[in-house]
Protein backbone atom coordinates (compact mmCIF):
# COMPACT_ATOMS: atom_id res chain seq x y z
CA UNK A 1 0.00 0.00 0.00
CA UNK A 2 0.94 3.32 -0.79
CA UNK A 3 1.86 5.33 2.10
CA UNK A 4 4.40 7.79 3.01
CA UNK A 5 6.00 8.91 6.86
CA UNK A 6 6.66 12.59 7.95
CA UNK A 7 7.36 14.66 11.38
CA UNK A 8 3.99 15.24 12.96
CA UNK A 9 2.68 18.98 12.98
CA UNK A 10 1.08 20.39 15.89
CA UNK A 11 -1.79 20.77 13.53
CA UNK A 12 -2.01 16.52 13.85
CA UNK A 13 -2.28 16.52 17.42
CA UNK A 14 -5.89 15.69 17.26
CA UNK A 15 -5.27 12.64 15.11
CA UNK A 16 -2.61 11.26 17.33
CA UNK A 17 -4.82 12.01 19.92
CA UNK A 18 -7.88 10.01 18.22
CA UNK A 19 -4.87 6.98 17.54
CA UNK A 20 -3.35 6.79 21.57
CA UNK A 21 -7.43 6.45 22.51
CA UNK A 22 -7.55 3.57 19.88
CA UNK A 23 -4.39 1.88 21.04
CA UNK A 24 -5.58 2.21 24.51
CA UNK A 25 -9.07 0.51 23.99
CA UNK A 26 -7.19 -2.16 21.89
CA UNK A 27 -4.92 -2.66 25.22
CA UNK A 28 -8.24 -2.16 27.28
CA UNK A 29 -7.35 0.57 28.95
CA UNK A 30 -9.33 3.25 27.70
CA UNK A 31 -9.88 4.78 30.99
CA UNK A 32 -6.35 5.30 31.62
CA UNK A 33 -5.87 8.18 28.79
CA UNK A 34 -5.42 10.93 30.42
CA UNK A 35 -4.01 13.36 27.90
CA UNK A 36 -5.86 15.75 25.66
CA UNK A 37 -4.52 16.63 22.15
CA UNK A 38 -4.04 20.24 23.62
CA UNK A 39 -1.58 18.83 26.18
CA UNK A 40 0.05 17.07 23.06
CA UNK A 41 0.82 19.91 21.29
CA UNK A 42 2.03 21.87 24.24
CA UNK A 43 4.46 19.14 25.16
CA UNK A 44 5.54 18.01 21.76
CA UNK A 45 5.85 21.94 20.12
CA UNK A 46 7.41 23.56 22.53
CA UNK A 47 11.02 24.82 23.08
CA UNK A 48 12.51 22.09 24.36
CA UNK A 49 9.82 19.48 23.58
CA UNK A 50 8.95 16.50 25.89
CA UNK A 51 8.86 14.29 22.92
CA UNK A 52 8.81 14.18 19.14
CA UNK A 53 5.89 11.99 16.80
CA UNK A 54 6.16 10.51 13.15
CA UNK A 55 2.96 10.19 11.41
CA UNK A 56 2.30 7.64 8.38
CA UNK A 57 -0.46 9.03 5.93
CA UNK A 58 -2.23 7.31 3.03
CA UNK A 59 -3.37 8.83 -0.26
CA UNK A 60 -6.94 10.43 -0.18
CA UNK A 61 -8.13 7.25 -2.33
CA UNK A 62 -7.07 5.06 0.56
CA UNK A 63 -8.43 6.55 3.36
CA UNK A 64 -9.98 4.69 6.45
CA UNK A 65 -13.59 3.37 6.68
CA UNK A 66 -14.00 6.42 9.05
CA UNK A 67 -12.45 8.89 6.55
CA UNK A 68 -8.98 8.74 8.20
CA UNK A 69 -5.60 9.49 5.86
CA UNK A 70 -3.48 9.56 9.10
CA UNK A 71 -3.29 5.80 10.08
CA UNK A 72 -0.15 5.32 12.41
CA UNK A 73 2.00 7.00 14.66
CA UNK A 74 5.42 6.41 16.62
CA UNK A 75 5.76 9.07 19.60
CA UNK A 76 9.74 8.93 20.86
CA UNK A 77 12.33 11.11 22.61
CA UNK A 78 16.14 11.34 23.46
CA UNK A 79 17.47 9.53 26.30
CA UNK A 80 21.05 9.21 27.47
CA UNK A 81 23.08 6.21 28.76
CA UNK A 82 25.70 7.13 31.05
CA UNK A 83 28.43 4.45 29.40
CA UNK A 84 27.47 4.69 26.10
CA UNK A 85 25.79 8.20 25.05
CA UNK A 86 22.81 9.27 23.27
CA UNK A 87 19.74 7.12 23.16
CA UNK A 88 15.80 6.94 21.91
CA UNK A 89 13.22 5.19 23.23
CA UNK A 90 10.24 4.67 21.07
CA UNK A 91 7.27 5.30 23.82
CA UNK A 92 4.30 4.11 21.55
CA UNK A 93 4.16 2.43 18.05
CA UNK A 94 0.86 2.46 16.28
CA UNK A 95 -1.09 1.59 13.20
CA UNK A 96 -4.64 1.33 12.75
CA UNK A 97 -5.49 -2.57 12.33
CA UNK A 98 -7.37 -2.15 8.77
CA UNK A 99 -3.86 -0.70 7.76
CA UNK A 100 -1.40 -3.53 9.24
CA UNK A 101 0.57 -6.08 6.91
CA UNK A 102 1.56 -3.40 5.01
CA UNK A 103 5.16 -2.51 6.47
CA UNK A 104 3.70 0.43 7.74
CA UNK A 105 4.95 -0.15 11.67
CA UNK A 106 8.19 -1.56 10.15
CA UNK A 107 8.58 1.48 7.94
CA UNK A 108 8.16 4.03 11.20
CA UNK A 109 10.04 1.97 12.94
CA UNK A 110 13.13 1.76 10.89
CA UNK A 111 12.46 5.81 10.31
CA UNK A 112 12.71 6.46 14.07
CA UNK A 113 16.16 4.52 14.25
CA UNK A 114 17.21 6.38 10.97
CA UNK A 115 16.44 9.68 13.08
CA UNK A 116 18.39 7.88 15.94
CA UNK A 117 21.36 7.50 13.82
CA UNK A 118 20.88 10.95 12.79
CA UNK A 119 21.52 11.99 16.19
CA UNK A 120 24.09 9.55 16.74
CA UNK A 121 22.15 7.86 19.50
CA UNK A 122 23.78 4.27 19.96
CA UNK A 123 20.58 2.67 21.06
CA UNK A 124 16.89 2.60 19.91
CA UNK A 125 15.14 1.36 23.19
CA UNK A 126 10.97 0.29 24.20
CA UNK A 127 9.18 -1.74 26.13
CA UNK A 128 6.88 -4.78 25.63
CA UNK A 129 4.18 -6.35 27.83
CA UNK A 130 5.02 -9.87 28.36
CA UNK A 131 1.77 -11.28 26.82
CA UNK A 132 2.03 -9.50 23.71
CA UNK A 133 3.73 -11.74 21.76
CA UNK A 134 2.99 -10.48 18.21
CA UNK A 135 5.07 -7.36 19.30
CA UNK A 136 7.56 -9.31 21.07
CA UNK A 137 8.24 -11.54 17.93
CA UNK A 138 8.25 -8.13 15.92
CA UNK A 139 10.76 -6.51 17.29
CA UNK A 140 13.01 -10.04 18.22
CA UNK A 141 12.38 -10.66 14.80
CA UNK A 142 14.04 -7.75 13.87
CA UNK A 143 17.22 -8.36 16.28
CA UNK A 144 16.52 -6.90 19.28
CA UNK A 145 17.20 -7.66 22.53
CA UNK A 146 15.06 -8.63 25.50
CA UNK A 147 16.99 -7.07 28.46
CA UNK A 148 14.47 -8.30 31.20
CA UNK A 149 15.40 -11.87 29.93
CA UNK A 150 18.74 -11.77 29.33
CA UNK A 151 20.15 -9.05 32.10
CA UNK A 152 17.26 -9.39 34.47
CA UNK A 153 16.46 -5.40 34.03
CA UNK A 154 13.26 -4.60 35.87
CA UNK A 155 11.06 -1.64 35.26
CA UNK A 156 10.34 0.71 38.35
CA UNK A 157 8.13 3.53 38.53
CA UNK A 158 7.21 6.34 41.62
CA UNK A 159 3.77 8.22 40.81
CA UNK A 160 0.82 10.04 42.85
CA UNK A 161 1.21 9.60 46.31
CA UNK A 162 4.18 8.18 46.58
CA UNK A 163 6.19 10.62 44.14
CA UNK A 164 4.66 13.76 46.43
CA UNK A 165 5.84 11.41 49.65
CA UNK A 166 9.75 11.65 47.68
CA UNK A 167 9.20 15.47 46.60
CA UNK A 168 8.18 16.56 49.99
CA UNK A 169 11.33 15.22 51.55
CA UNK A 170 14.18 16.56 49.53
CA UNK A 171 16.47 18.53 51.58
CA UNK A 172 16.22 22.20 51.52
CA UNK A 173 19.55 23.25 49.75
CA UNK B 1 26.98 13.90 57.77
CA UNK B 2 26.81 17.35 56.50
CA UNK B 3 26.06 17.71 52.58
CA UNK B 4 24.40 19.53 49.97
CA UNK B 5 23.06 18.62 46.37
CA UNK B 6 22.96 21.01 43.67
CA UNK B 7 22.44 20.85 39.75
CA UNK B 8 25.77 20.02 38.16
CA UNK B 9 27.65 22.70 36.40
CA UNK B 10 29.96 21.99 33.04
CA UNK B 11 32.87 21.84 35.24
CA UNK B 12 31.30 19.27 37.09
CA UNK B 13 31.71 16.74 34.47
CA UNK B 14 35.14 14.79 35.09
CA UNK B 15 33.91 14.55 38.89
CA UNK B 16 30.89 12.50 37.33
CA UNK B 17 32.98 10.97 34.69
CA UNK B 18 34.80 9.29 37.60
CA UNK B 19 32.45 8.04 39.44
CA UNK B 20 30.11 6.82 36.42
CA UNK B 21 33.38 4.51 36.08
CA UNK B 22 33.29 3.91 39.68
CA UNK B 23 29.70 2.71 39.56
CA UNK B 24 30.65 0.20 36.54
CA UNK B 25 33.54 -0.86 38.83
CA UNK B 26 31.07 -1.61 41.45
CA UNK B 27 29.01 -3.34 38.77
CA UNK B 28 32.13 -4.78 37.37
CA UNK B 29 31.46 -4.02 33.99
CA UNK B 30 34.17 -1.01 33.43
CA UNK B 31 34.68 -1.95 30.13
CA UNK B 32 31.58 -0.92 29.59
CA UNK B 33 31.82 2.84 29.72
CA UNK B 34 32.83 4.47 26.26
CA UNK B 35 31.86 8.34 26.85
CA UNK B 36 34.39 10.68 28.35
CA UNK B 37 33.96 13.69 30.14
CA UNK B 38 33.92 15.78 27.46
CA UNK B 39 31.16 13.93 25.49
CA UNK B 40 29.11 14.39 29.10
CA UNK B 41 29.82 18.43 28.32
CA UNK B 42 28.62 18.49 24.98
CA UNK B 43 25.72 16.41 25.55
CA UNK B 44 24.24 17.67 29.04
CA UNK B 45 25.06 21.21 28.57
CA UNK B 46 24.25 22.27 25.39
CA UNK B 47 20.78 23.74 23.86
CA UNK B 48 18.57 20.97 24.46
CA UNK B 49 20.72 18.60 26.80
CA UNK B 50 19.93 14.95 26.50
CA UNK B 51 20.13 14.91 30.55
CA UNK B 52 20.37 16.84 33.86
CA UNK B 53 22.36 16.44 36.89
CA UNK B 54 22.72 16.96 40.44
CA UNK B 55 25.49 16.42 42.53
CA UNK B 56 26.08 15.92 46.20
CA UNK B 57 28.85 17.41 48.02
CA UNK B 58 30.30 17.94 51.30
CA UNK B 59 32.50 20.36 52.76
CA UNK B 60 36.18 20.03 52.65
CA UNK B 61 36.75 18.46 56.26
CA UNK B 62 34.99 15.73 55.48
CA UNK B 63 35.79 14.92 51.90
CA UNK B 64 36.99 11.59 50.76
CA UNK B 65 40.35 9.60 51.52
CA UNK B 66 41.11 10.32 47.72
CA UNK B 67 40.34 13.92 48.81
CA UNK B 68 37.20 14.09 46.97
CA UNK B 69 34.18 16.89 47.98
CA UNK B 70 31.83 15.72 45.09
CA UNK B 71 30.60 12.58 46.29
CA UNK B 72 27.78 11.46 44.83
CA UNK B 73 25.33 12.17 41.56
CA UNK B 74 21.89 11.79 39.79
CA UNK B 75 21.66 11.56 36.02
CA UNK B 76 17.97 12.07 34.72
CA UNK B 77 16.05 13.31 31.82
CA UNK B 78 12.57 14.15 31.09
CA UNK B 79 10.33 11.33 29.11
CA UNK B 80 7.09 11.09 28.25
CA UNK B 81 3.54 8.67 28.83
CA UNK B 82 1.03 9.40 25.75
CA UNK B 83 -1.75 8.41 28.36
CA UNK B 84 -0.57 10.80 31.35
CA UNK B 85 2.01 12.93 29.80
CA UNK B 86 5.03 14.51 31.40
CA UNK B 87 7.39 11.73 33.32
CA UNK B 88 11.09 11.67 34.36
CA UNK B 89 13.68 8.73 34.71
CA UNK B 90 16.34 8.28 36.64
CA UNK B 91 19.37 6.87 34.83
CA UNK B 92 21.63 6.61 37.34
CA UNK B 93 22.00 7.50 41.15
CA UNK B 94 25.04 6.79 42.89
CA UNK B 95 26.69 7.39 46.06
CA UNK B 96 30.72 6.93 46.95
CA UNK B 97 31.01 3.83 49.20
CA UNK B 98 32.39 5.81 51.95
CA UNK B 99 29.87 7.99 52.39
CA UNK B 100 26.84 5.33 52.22
CA UNK B 101 24.49 5.28 55.21
CA UNK B 102 23.78 9.29 55.79
CA UNK B 103 20.94 9.48 53.61
CA UNK B 104 22.42 11.29 50.64
CA UNK B 105 20.98 8.70 47.92
CA UNK B 106 17.39 9.62 49.74
CA UNK B 107 18.44 13.27 48.89
CA UNK B 108 19.58 13.45 45.54
CA UNK B 109 16.41 10.79 44.49
CA UNK B 110 14.14 13.15 46.95
CA UNK B 111 15.55 16.51 45.21
CA UNK B 112 14.73 14.46 41.74
CA UNK B 113 11.15 13.78 42.75
CA UNK B 114 10.81 17.77 43.33
CA UNK B 115 12.15 18.66 40.24
CA UNK B 116 9.91 16.30 38.64
CA UNK B 117 6.74 17.81 40.27
CA UNK B 118 8.12 21.53 39.53
CA UNK B 119 8.11 19.90 36.08
CA UNK B 120 4.26 18.91 36.41
CA UNK B 121 5.72 15.28 36.05
CA UNK B 122 3.37 12.32 36.78
CA UNK B 123 5.93 9.53 37.23
CA UNK B 124 9.72 9.17 38.02
CA UNK B 125 10.96 5.56 36.52
CA UNK B 126 13.98 3.82 37.00
CA UNK B 127 15.50 0.62 36.19
CA UNK B 128 16.95 -1.73 38.63
CA UNK B 129 18.88 -5.31 38.00
CA UNK B 130 17.11 -8.17 39.17
CA UNK B 131 19.92 -9.38 41.13
CA UNK B 132 20.54 -5.56 43.21
CA UNK B 133 18.26 -6.47 46.11
CA UNK B 134 19.80 -3.38 48.05
CA UNK B 135 18.87 -1.05 45.49
CA UNK B 136 14.97 -3.25 44.95
CA UNK B 137 14.36 -3.17 48.61
CA UNK B 138 15.24 0.69 48.46
CA UNK B 139 12.87 1.45 46.05
CA UNK B 140 10.06 -0.21 47.46
CA UNK B 141 10.31 0.66 50.68
CA UNK B 142 9.77 4.13 49.71
CA UNK B 143 6.42 3.31 48.17
CA UNK B 144 7.77 2.24 44.09
CA UNK B 145 5.79 -0.29 41.93
CA UNK B 146 8.01 -2.87 40.18
CA UNK B 147 6.28 -2.73 36.64
CA UNK B 148 8.04 -5.68 35.58
CA UNK B 149 6.82 -8.01 37.94
CA UNK B 150 3.03 -6.36 38.34
CA UNK B 151 2.63 -5.66 35.02
CA UNK B 152 5.12 -7.71 32.84
CA UNK B 153 6.86 -5.06 31.09
CA UNK B 154 9.57 -6.01 29.41
CA UNK B 155 12.75 -4.14 28.08
CA UNK B 156 13.83 -4.16 24.44
CA UNK B 157 16.76 -3.12 22.76
CA UNK B 158 18.20 -2.23 19.27
CA UNK B 159 21.78 -1.40 19.34
CA UNK B 160 25.12 -2.30 16.93
CA UNK B 161 24.34 -3.88 13.63
CA UNK B 162 20.71 -4.19 14.10
CA UNK B 163 20.12 -0.66 14.60
CA UNK B 164 22.05 0.14 11.73
CA UNK B 165 19.77 -2.11 9.51
CA UNK B 166 16.92 -0.60 10.76
CA UNK B 167 18.19 2.90 10.21
CA UNK B 168 19.42 1.33 6.55
CA UNK B 169 15.63 0.13 5.80
CA UNK B 170 13.75 3.38 6.65
CA UNK B 171 11.69 4.17 3.93
CA UNK B 172 12.81 6.85 1.76
CA UNK B 173 10.04 9.57 1.70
Amino acid sequence: MNYKTRAATKEDCKEISRMITELAVFEKMPDQVKISYEELERDGFCQNPFFECLVAEVPEENKSKEGYTVVGYAVYFYTYSTWKGRTVYLEDLYVMPEFRGNGIGKGLLSKVAEIAKKKQCVRLQLSVLNWNAPARDFYAAKGAQDLTVTEGWHFIRFDGQNLDNLANEAPKD
